[in-house]
């Protein structure tokens, strides 16, 4: 991947909030959207979802997720040139109290502060999610396949 | 629905010009974003892939798919507010030259101009989808089941 694809895939990751995330519902693709946060190497996603929602609902049974996040559309007369980043990867719930969670909770809560009366609500919980490869649409036919390590070079760390 | 909702329900699928599609690639999700026009009635979305593209491949071994419309982020402070749109469905290749061909043509090529390229690719296609249910998410904790017949009283037909 050239350095200039590199620097766009790691500021649509960094700046943009929200990614489609897709499950498994009997066998079928269902598509959610959910706000998200990266960790600075791009080796996990954190997402803060209700167990009430299909998706988690979904997750619970079959822990295959994918994450996509796209450039916003800015109304250029074709957006199917607009950039965007698949993940492939698996989910899995964080146990608050367990190492790791405080510093999730506080990242997640740094992006979005408005998320501080879902932490009191029993049924939101932080899921992780680990990449485990993905696709990455650069632009129109320039498309490249990701790894966990394509991911964390891309994210300069 | 409330009729406030049906119609920030139209006004997302008529004024989004992308979605994220989820198609199945070794019983996985896989999410990738897609430019899309819906029929008047909200009784079919029309893509235009090439099969060169894992969805298309994808959608040739198995038709179910999901597809996701949200409102652009905004910026407001909790993006998990943001209303969004999620189509259970199949998907079905249009035969260029077949009835209903080129009506559909016309209709994307009419909000996408810029594809007319794209129409002169041999790998490129219009697929149909045509709902069989869905979500719908109109803000924190309004949340619907749609279906064919939601779809077509939201869209005002």
């Amino acid at each position: 991947m050239d350095e200039n694809s590199e620097q766009l895939l790691a500021k649509i990751v960094r700046t943009t909030r929200v990614a489609a995330l897709g499950t498994l519902r009997d066998g079928a693709p269902l598509v959610s959207m959910v706000a998200y946060v990266a960790a600075q190497d791009f080796s996990a996603f954190y997402i803060h979802v209700s167990r009430l929602a299909q998706h988690t609902v979904d997750m619970q049974k079959d822990n295959r997720i994918g994450l996509m996040m796209a450039e916003p559309d800015d109304g250029r007369p074709d957006p199917q040139t607009l950039a965007r980043v698949f993940i492939r990867g698996v989910a899995e719930f964080m146990v608050p109290g367990e190492p790791g969670y405080t510093p999730v909770k506080s990242l997640y809560m740094g992006c979005f502060p408005a998320s501080e009366r879902l932490f009191e609500l029993a049924d939101f919980g932080l899921w992780k999610i680990t990449p485990k490869g993905g696709r990455y649409i650069a632009g129109f036919a320039k498309a490249y396949n990701l790894t966990a390590e394509s991911l964390k070079k891309a994210s300069g760390s």
